[in-house]
């Protein structure tokens, strides 16, 4: 049963392995509310996941800890436990689906975990480490509904308290329900006038939909960008203590997940990645009652892979109007790309690809389409230069 | 003169403004020796500037205060000096280029000053700012050549020292040499066994060489993407610390600076500017002797532009093998660009943009070109999916 007592002891515990991470007030995040991250994305191996695999790895006895541990993951819990059990001298192995990015992979492997890559998708992989862990009597390290590592993870809970003692509210991102447990849990019986959210993302809302329906359900299917919180299926002890300490449970888009990791980058300087970054969504987007409130945002994890970072910040720009791409149907005769560099150049767009198409079916046997993607300043920018486009006569399509 | 009386007085002053920032062990970022960052990008603007700024103008007369303040940047200074001033209840007109880039005109303007947008580039804002300065009577904050303000920077080096009292070395990037003066200054007088290494950019070596040369030197001109380093003459009391302080000064290639950027957002969820990251490159790439030592690398701000943001990422993907783009020659006729596909689909593969291109005047005229951008995982990928194309038959370009 979780208790105070467990997370208080488990506090005491991390203290050799993880970081107190730190509290940041980020004033240009809202002008509604006081908005805090707590960045557990500067936590070591880059989340939360830690704190809960070490706790739960050290109540196990000297035989469970000889024999060794199992888990089944492609993501920051993978890692939690490669590292929690090597910084205990235990044995790990992580059972992880072969289309895991190699760079996870490599990373669990660095943290001194043995990888056993299971073919198929992560329910291939979870099966194999039941069956793995029933042959060789290993400790299954489950991500989420295990009291002791949801006691790991209230310790973010204390934390907060010391480090903004008068927060109205304290907002987490869900997947499993294990971070929002604990932080609940912990925050809760010591405060209960702080208000709990959880965020979960809109293309897996199986925390949501259980508790609005005050029954466990499983999803179908789970699509989002915030891999860390596609979560299928909540847990039992997660589930009750959702329903039991959470004031309310909203959603958010992947859009506004999107946005969310860009201000972070552009305003604070830190990386989130899909799932740590939707507390600051939910605020950002008005789904939470905090005006004028001080809120901390739990800042959950940072392990986004570069690529789709890349993917984050092209489309953050699009929408920002800081990229454009035009389509100018010309004449074709000489010149013509000429005069549009110019006129683009006075405008001071900074044209950083053109591509020059003939003879497409829809337009005249004469004419060709020039393709110019560049960097603007805003849409204002954009529309500035499109007008100065067409008042000399060229056709944007 | 500068004190270290000086200096604990600016940290006592200071207090109120910054933050005390993280002290953050990177074990990721080298094998070789054990990397500590001074995460001074997230401090409030995003840079060490306001440390300098808030101190100096702590240090000025009512009457001065009364008058208010005037300074010349387009960069973190600016910010600095507005928050520090705003801060004070002191007013502050930033003088800047009118090519500045928006964001950082409206961030300025954010922080509570005034701006005024000087025709041309940094000198001749720079010279406006005098002009304004005399007319007005208004106090001038110089960015780096400046007693209190490098007093106020060296509150750093303060900090370094209780948070790991037993660095071996510490490494600082450097522009006009105020950071680097002050935080040398406090860490020499304390504790001269601890080594400072100074960071310059080497399209912009100008400390370097004037302290190679023993003289103030000033270069035609400078280019780098670390902008904020990026200065043409040391100040005379910048040069004269770096020249009695520092161990010994160092530059970094721009290729060295985005891998260093691009490894801080992979390994510590942390954006820095070309600047910030100098340090980390510096490291990285063995121009410093700190192998199997305590190396603090002072990370000095995050302020980064998105757009250049992306491109550096970019870049260092394209290095790393992990997106590629090949030219394959085809036979115009039909199914060929289905075969393409499923190879390189088959390999694992991820397709982001495909051109198609008829009679390029090179080839062969029924020959047509198939440019592909694909995700890959590393070389080692890209070489097997070339390998499968050509073993298929296909041209590579």
């Amino acid at each position: 049963m979780l208790t105070l007592d467990k997370i208080y002891k488990a506090r005491h515990v991390l203290r050799k392995v993880i970081r107190e991470t730190d509290l940041i007030y980020a004033p240009k995040m809202s002008s509604d509310c006081e908005i805090y991250l707590k960045t557990e994305n500067l936590q070591v191996t880059g989340s939360f996941k830690v704190r809960g695999a070490s706790f739960m790895m050290s109540q196990l006895s000297d035989e469970e800890k000889a024999r060794g541990v199992i888990a089944c993951s492609a993501g920051n819990h993978a890692q939690g436990v490669a590292l929690a059990a090597s910084s205990q001298g235990i044995k790990s192995l992580i059972c992880l689906p072969d289309g895991a990015p190699i760079s996870k992979v490599e990373a669990t492997k660095n943290y001194g975990a043995e990888v056993c890559m299971v073919e198929g998708v992560y329910d291939d992989a979870y099966n194999k480490a039941l069956e793995l862990q029933k042959e060789h009597n290993y400790t299954f390290i489950h991500p989420f509904d295990d009291e002791n590592v949801i006691a790991g993870q209230g310790t973010i809970g204390l934390e907060i308290l010391d480090q903004l003692p008068d927060a109205d509210a304290v907002v987490v991102p869900v997947g499993g329900g294990g971070l929002i447990s604990g932080v609940a849990y912990a925050i809760k019986n010591l405060n209960p006038d702080i208000k709990i959210y959880g965020v979960q993302a809109s293309g897996a809302p199986s925390m949501v939909n259980s508790v609005h329906d005050n029954k466990i359900e499983r999803l179908e299917s789970v699509s989002t960008i915030a891999d860390g919180i596609a979560v299928k299926e909540p847990g039992q002890h997660t589930f009750e203590y959702c329903r039991d300490y959470v004031d309310e449970m909203v959603t958010v888009t992947d859009d506004e997940i999107s946005a969310a990791i860009l201000a972070l980058i552009e305003r604070q300087k830190l990386i989130a990645e899909g799932a740590g970054a939707a507390s600051v969504a939910a605020v950002m987007f008005g789904k939470i009652p905090v005006k004028g409130k001080k809120v901390v945002c739990l800042v959950s994890g940072g392990n986004i892979d570069v690529t789709i970072l890349s993917r984050v910040i092209k489309r953050g720009l699009l929408m920002s109007g800081r990229t454009y791409t035009l389509l100018i149907e010309l004449i074709d005769k000489p010149g013509q790309l000429l005069g549009v560099s110019k006129i683009i150049a006075d405008q001071g767009g900074n044209v950083i690809s053109i591509h020059h198409e003939r003879a497409n079916e829809g337009s005249d046997v004469n004419g060709c389409f020039l393709r110019i993607t560049m960097e603007t300043r805003d849409y204002a920018h954009i529309e500035a230069i499109r007008k100065a486009l067409t008042d000399n006569g060229f056709k944007i399509v």
